[in-house]
């Protein structure tokens, strides 16, 4: 008889692993490497223990879709084998097609989404898999029938993200982002083909809401967390621009390939799997042991980020509700050139500013439904138990060294 | 050297008790009453695990309380070590008057508020303890000149909403009612005698504000919580008006003088220590043993409440958003009476309609102040952050049993 | 479609309850009655939060045995529909015989032993259900050819030492009596129709015996508490010495039966359906209120009893390793009679000796059976990672007043 | 004023970081280089969950620490805050020795234990901070005269174990191996200058006992993990071999300074500052970025090894009581042999035997001594309430590739 692999969780107790396809494709080198990436980048720099993976969000995703599943076919809905495999493989591999640190490096290392280089991967795996995943990648592209399967993959209240909230306030410690994944999905029913939750859901899916918005603002974009996260981005910006003109910087083989050439979206048309396979040896150590190296690197500009980033010695953040004016950002820069003493091409690594933004419910989207006891459905913002004022929130940052000491 | 004692709380782990006059008033049987008064009156039909006690609830609140004054202190903020056994025993006491089944049964076993009751009970333990508690009074009236002591006892963030919201959602198993208590405790400061909240603890506090919400409606106002409360009050007004019309039912002596007798605040004035006695011997446990008496009761309205009570056969309750319209009212007054075949005057114990009511945040009253970094103190409404959209929520019920049976 | 209930809980999240007979019989008033018999008598005076019963206990435990049920039928044990449902009203309704204060009153009430009751109890349902329960009843007395079934509801890894370990620790807040009960459900199988734990188990089973013995030691058999549950049993006592000497004591009729009648299990041959009625009359409320009452009682020493139990007036206990030397127990009379100041006949009440015991694993009862990897099956003494070395641990008390202020 | 600085941290909540030179030590590049060292090395192959750092370790027993200083200064004894700072730096500082992947690396990149190094360093940072660290060495090498304050870091109860134990329990996800840290310390005292546990918290002991022995079983020595962790030390070694006989592996410059050298203990009499800066600048993702690359490495054995431990595709590993037949590990080589088809001196490398032993409680050494309240302090092992027959397990593994593909 088939045993299951169990495996313990501290989120969620015990994760059973179903056996046949799922099993194996957890076991291939590709999902493997989303071990050696942290979900959450270099927010560790503020809560230690944030140091989880893609690798485990994407199990816990896994596992919250065998309980949708579970309770959907309870409440009649239908959902066959073939269905139920199909969307248990879309969510365990929605993201792995994230490289180095998830979203900080997203678009400096290479030109592509995240989700397309998913998608790529996906393709991949079906050819090798011989088609079995087929029915999967109709899931993920949002193209199969039944259209509440792909939004539990991707949507207002998808697995994902009650999962990465969860998951996210539990090893951060922010207990006050935790939410009721298990009442939510218990709230959960379809109608007319789409997801829906049921009207007394309301409460909790509202509560998911603010607690989502306050990881945003508490943790994702901490105001150290996004100094950290903008200095790796400036690091290998650097790095790339020393690449491109000539540097023989030390690094590993794919690491270097990325850093001298510029990869995008029509590349994989005509290259994919070789394409593929340098993007899939490429991960957080790569780049971690490029920054210790760099630490020692003769331009100033790299050593002095790396040093920084690895000892953490992280720049200063302002953030404020209103755009940073051009007299003060001048300003910041003629001071840190004084103090840098350098090259004048060289102070937009040094100093910078930018913006970030948050949409607590998008109205203007796919709204989530309500359904009511009469058998009514309707958007959530139109119940009167609705009191979010949702707004998208923009802050503005100017980060730069703090100056205390010697840049060298 | 002194001992502290030492409590074990599945809430908080350990809790402290302070030695002296702190350790003496729990030890009094004033105090040691309130173990046998349960927080959340009926709530544990539907959530049983929600046994927990005002006793418990005070200690709680005490435990939060030394946090608070602790982080005040850190931050500069001066509290004498008189100021701190005031407060301290303040929020001890803060819900002394409360009497059997709490706010349910608040104005039908006696015309007062609790609130008033405790203070009662305070002055006299302050009596018995030769004005140890003047202070303590002074804080609980909001005499005192250093205003934020009484707002820790009584305000937007007082030590007894964070107890209850955790300790209720906690016993409840609503782990969506979770609130970042020590959060907010560690982001309390003062400013002009006033209590503020530092800038970055305005997620916490708005989390705060949506928890609570979402424990009104889901757990303090749910509708079967809801039902079981109103029946009991519909049980002890028959009761009521069967003892004033010179039946002689069964109950303890406390019980029986309060169905009797009608006592007002004036009554205090002129009555204070006896009508105190009376009080302090009541609690839940003389409700609930003469619900088990009337379930015999010749009186078939007072045994039919009583029985539907004791073994959980509660009546439907319709809740809605609009009022109910008369003629339903009527029609289901005209269903019940024939199913009940009894007499007209029967009917507004069986079928009753009204209405409960929730202001997630009232701006109206004194607004939750926020410290920003520079200084400056604002409500929070003001924030460009706040995005609740506060509304007074009124829901309405309609109540009447389900007849399934025959009536008895 | 047919939707079940689900409730909240908060030691294990939610809690699905099957419809049908098993729904049924938690809405029968024998069951709703559970509500009002406290899981672990009168610990909450020492660990305030320990006021969870019977009913809510009896649930958790069903809700282990789905997890078991589920879990041995996926390694391929068959249990058929039928014997799911009797083992789960089997594990129901197993506590159901107890009275007020579960054990504390056990043989002080009534003659007769709570599993007889409970036995009776089930008998009485089956009438009732036309049958439903006989494949329970079999299972629960042990005359099922299934034994491991029988092994699930009353053995040495039952459902019941699961749940009420789990949730006597979670509510007293003592952690360290937290069981992996998940982890010895998923470890348990059956073999030769026996319960077996495989052998990857054995850590946690151990764990287990530890954590059961912490609990008897720091929580069950604490002093405090042992003195507060003895002196309640002294009350009853003499409760009952006066009743039964004329005595006209307030009280609930079921009480005053209780107090007067000597029931025996042979009445119950010739009585059942009576005695039944009276018995599922009887909670911890008619014990409560009738202490309250007999607080003024003109017996010097049931008021004096009375009184300092509910005004938490606890005796001292002294607990020791060897028997009280009988020196020890006249001088405690003497010095206690000097203080009491009344009649030779009282002191029993006053100052009593008495003993406990606990034993963490009884190799001479039926062992544990450890399941090994080679298709081998052992008693867990044998195995080389057995480390305990078990005993029948004794200890004896003397209880006796605290004699610092007047007796009355 | 000074404020501390507040760290959100998923075990205990908040942890309050003092100021002074303790923030100092942590902001230092060599305790943040604890960073990069997970505390249990490859565990998280098998409990993915476990990637926690030293750096979180290091804070925690921290965070112990003060509550130990507090519980004990609350009894009376004496701690002046010179010595609470010592034994702040010296519980903050004792694993600053770790290298990467901390014990499984231990005497394979250097042949010096890690205690030793936390000297070194801890004597290297006390000349930066001129002597500021000279009282935290003495404590750190039980030379204070204050005997309990070394127990406090190193000893039965210390510190240290209170905090890896509860930290990898929570971070495994393996609940049972919770242990109860706050009741431990707060039943701590100290007599004749010696740390002792009062009475009343042996039982609290004996589960902490329990519960190491079930994480060194069920967790540090878990079969997949031991195998993980053995195949890496086989890496290395392998690496050593090539790199000292003449091969050019890639690495960064710390690892191939110690691939290439054996640097022993006397090496750091005469090279201290230069050693430990190498030492210094390697971590584990040294290890990993090795790893990586050496999947590439023509010789086969470490390309194998490194695509094993990369992809994880690993060993098999027999885990039994009795050593390991010398005929079975022959047979074993055979049959590897012939699938591997390479040469006679690559066997070692993959086929291997050792064992591994762990002792519940040793009462060879310092015992953990007990108070009793007469004032009596005795050995544990003689009290009646002990009955752990603590032994000293050894198991002894055979470990082999499982030969279902072709090697490479």
């Amino acid at each position: 008889m088939l045993r299951q692999k169990i495996l313990n969780d501290p989120v969620y107790g015990f994760i059973d692993i179903p056996s046949g396809i799922i099993f194996q494709l957890i076991e291939h080198p590709y999902f493997q490497r989303l071990r050696r990436i942290k979900q959450v980048s270099l927010t560790h720099y503020v809560y230690p223990g944030a140091l989880h993976t893609r690798f485990h969000h994407a199990l816990g995703a896994l596992h919250l879709m065998q309980q949708a599943i579970r309770t959907l076919r309870e409440k009649g809905v239908e959902i066959t084998p073939e269905e139920a495999e199909g969307v248990s493989i879309a969510i365990l591999l929605h993201d792995i097609g994230h490289g180095p640190f998830s979203h900080t490096l997203e678009h400096t290392l290479i030109q592509v989404h995240h989700e397309r280089i998913s998608a790529l991967f996906m393709e991949k795996l079906n050819e090798e898999f011989q088609g079995a995943l087929s029915l999967a990648i109709q899931i993920f592209r949002d193209e199969y029938p039944k259209k509440f399967l792909s939004q539990l993959v991707s949507g207002q209240l998808d697995m994902d993200r009650l999962d990465y909230l969860t998951r996210d306030s539990f090893f951060t410690g922010v207990y006050e982002g935790v939410i009721g994944y298990d009442r939510i999905i218990k709230m959960l029913s379809v109608h007319d083909g789409e997801l829906v939750v049921e009207e007394k859901g309301i409460y909790s899916v509202e509560k998911f809401l603010i607690s989502r918005r306050l990881m945003y603002w508490q943790v994702y974009l901490h105001k150290t967390v996004l100094s950290a996260e903008q200095m790796l981005v400036r690091t290998l910006q650097r790095a790339r621009h020393l690449a491109t003109t000539g540097w023989d910087l030390p690094g590993s083989p794919p690491l270097r390939f990325f850093l001298t050439n510029t990869v995008t979206e029509n590349d994989f048309d005509t290259n994919r799997d070789t394409l593929l396979e340098y993007f899939a040896a490429l991960d957080d150590f790569d780049i971690v042991a490029a920054l210790k190296n760099w630490m020692y690197a003769p331009d100033r500009v790299l050593a002095f980020l790396a040093q920084s980033l690895i000892n953490r010695r992280l720049f200063k953040l302002e953030l404020q509700n209103t755009p940073i004016a051009i007299a003060r950002m001048e300003e910041m820069k003629q001071q840190v050139a004084g103090w840098w003493n350098g090259q004048a091409e060289d102070i937009p690594y040094l100093v910078f500013a930018g913006q970030e933004s948050n949409n607590t419910y998008n109205t203007q989207k796919a709204e989530i439904q309500i359904l009511y006891k009469n058998g009514e459905v309707r958007p959530m913002s139109t119940s009167v138990d609705f009191e979010i004022q949702p707004r998208n929130t923009v802050k503005y940052y100017l980060c730069y060294p703090k100056m205390q000491d010697q840049p060298l």
